[in-house]
């Protein structure tokens, strides 16, 4: 029978294909090989880029911006999708409202490497992307235009990538988005009506069931949410409650968010065959940066089913494989060493 | 200078690039080639499917149920997303809720031969779709467990289909989804300030304003939405205020309707080259049928951009084409006669 559950913090519902037992046959849709070409995230070709606005530079001094030398470099897209200069010039066209498309959008380079990828890379690699996140997000609220940074990462031409050399992306809007919005709400609605943070109360929940944990370290846990929208959904939380992002880099400077993320890529890419995927970080906006009814985290989605009519209409969601099943399968492999 | 728009029903905001004012250069990305084998959709293949329950037969009593001699079939899902025997016991799980997965998942075939599409089928066999439609809507209504009837039709392997031959779905749901609710609970706030129908607003803002109709008749007008999430997305609204899809058959049997969307998926099918579509039908809750604030629609998206972690995360769509732009290609070709 399947069955139909409900996401504790927005009310949504799915619908999860709870009778298929078998091992699930998904394998991630081979991509179109590489385009040939020069790669303007490629060390070397930083002429090819705007100037960066960030760096991390081992070589200190000896390396001078928009010349080789870096291991991550954070640079305005070429494309972007808003503008940084300008006033919002917010307007009613009859009974419509507009604005201008004022906001920021970076590319951040995560590896100087071509063929190198976040599956591939080491976890303190990977905890310099979430520094790199941490710096331009400060950076940018200084802007008082700007009320949200959304931070996420397309992996892959059936994610929305379209460049292969690994990157994700930041845009600075200057509106909180609604899908934000809903998630605060529930958390807030939650947290009036049971003084507690829903995520908190999710983490205890599934701290004792267990049938829903794939990892765990000393810092975050990365689970399948009970109402999984898509097969192998998975949502890394830090343990404590931690409304923001930024907040959590305090401790130890995102190492142990690395090796959670870390962790979860390379099950996925042993047990799914690298797919595509996007991960957004879920964040609180930057005027509720400490409320305790929300709780930061990030959600990582392979792209193994493609949504339709069905979801366009109802925002409902039919997930083939179980969270319960997805798990099991994540927690059996072990990520290789290494690479 | 790119534009943020919101959408006056459901407060949803997109990005649009108004700049771009050359012509897109979206073409549909070309299909693989139908599978070999038996289609279980054609005529003479009717054992293939679950008994049908309803069918359209021009030969009335010479033709018999589950044999060919039909226009129009449809059929129960072979492999449905809910099961119709059972009950739902509802049941909380910690702080989870769940229920059974009952509904009903059909599938309607839009013509016994496998070449034809909605793209070149004639008025009066578009028409028999939305026949379908109703009559079988319906019928399922009557189940007093299922609270919404969600119509859709994804074409193409991009969106989401998984058999060539030209059919639409029907999912009967025992909850109304958010989504739905999300379109009611707007259209009731814009009623309560303004004692008027948001859309029958829309439809007059648009009529004066011109910029946006693509296609209208004595009934229906097809319109890019002011902020629209997609290139070339297109909503057709019956002009006069009505909340329901089912109210809409009284006046002359959907031909209107029929005429409508056929000339918009033509012009689609000439501008885009044939691109992969989905449609929805966004109707009042069975227990809403003729609220003054609700006004039934049909969304139509062709799957021209891939959705990637930006709007997963947000909710906030950026569309690379202007409303305004894809009226002016739309309006500009003409559907052609017959085919």
């Amino acid at each position: 029978m399947p069955e139909l559950r409900k996401d504790p913090i927005i009310d949504r519902w799915v619908i999860i294909s709870t009778e298929r037992a078998q091992r699930p046959v998904f394998l991630a849709e081979q991509e179109a090989p590489p385009k040939a070409g020069l790669c303007p995230l490629c060390a070397g070709n930083e002429a090819m880029t705007p100037p960066e606005v960030f760096a991390i530079r081992p070589g200190g001094a000896s390396s001078e911006p928009n010349t080789p030398g870096w291991t991550l470099r954070v640079v305005p897209n070429k494309f972007p999708a808003l503008r940084i200069e300008g006033a919002l010039n917010k307007e009613g066209v009859g009974l419509y409202d507009r604005m201008n498309g004022i906001g920021a959008h970076e590319v951040i380079v995560e590896t100087p490497l071509h063929g190198q990828t976040l599956y591939t890379m080491d976890v303190a690699s990977v905890q310099n992307v979430f520094i790199a996140y941490k710096e331009r997000t400060i950076d940018l609220l200084r802007d008082k235009r700007f009320k949200f940074i959304m931070i996420f990462k397309n992996h892959g031409g059936v994610a929305g990538a379209s460049l292969d050399h690994a990157h994700s992306q930041l845009i600075a809007l200057p509106i909180v988005p609604r899908r934000v919005f809903e998630e605060i709400n529930g958390g807030l609605n939650y947290y009036k009506y049971k003084d507690r943070c829903v995520f908190c109360d999710i983490l205890a929940q599934e701290a004792e069931d267990g049938s829903r944990v794939i990892y765990e370290n000393e810092a975050y846990v990365a689970l399948s949410p009970f109402a999984a929208r898509f097969p192998f959904e998975t949502w890394i939380l830090p343990k404590n409650h931690v409304a923001s992002f930024l907040a959590s880099g305090n401790e130890d400077n995102y190492y142990a968010l690395a090796d959670a993320l870390s962790v979860i890529l390379k099950k996925n890419n042993k047990v799914l065959n690298a797919p595509p995927y996007n991960y957004m970080i879920h964040t609180s906006p930057a005027d509720l940066t400490s409320v305790p009814y929300y709780h930061w985290h990030i959600e990582i989605i392979p792209r193994l089913t493609k949504t339709a009519g069905f979801e366009w209409g109802t925002g409902f969601y039919i997930n083939p494989t179980p969270p319960e099943l997805a798990t099991t399968f994540l927690r059996e492999v072990s990520p290789p060493e290494g690479a």
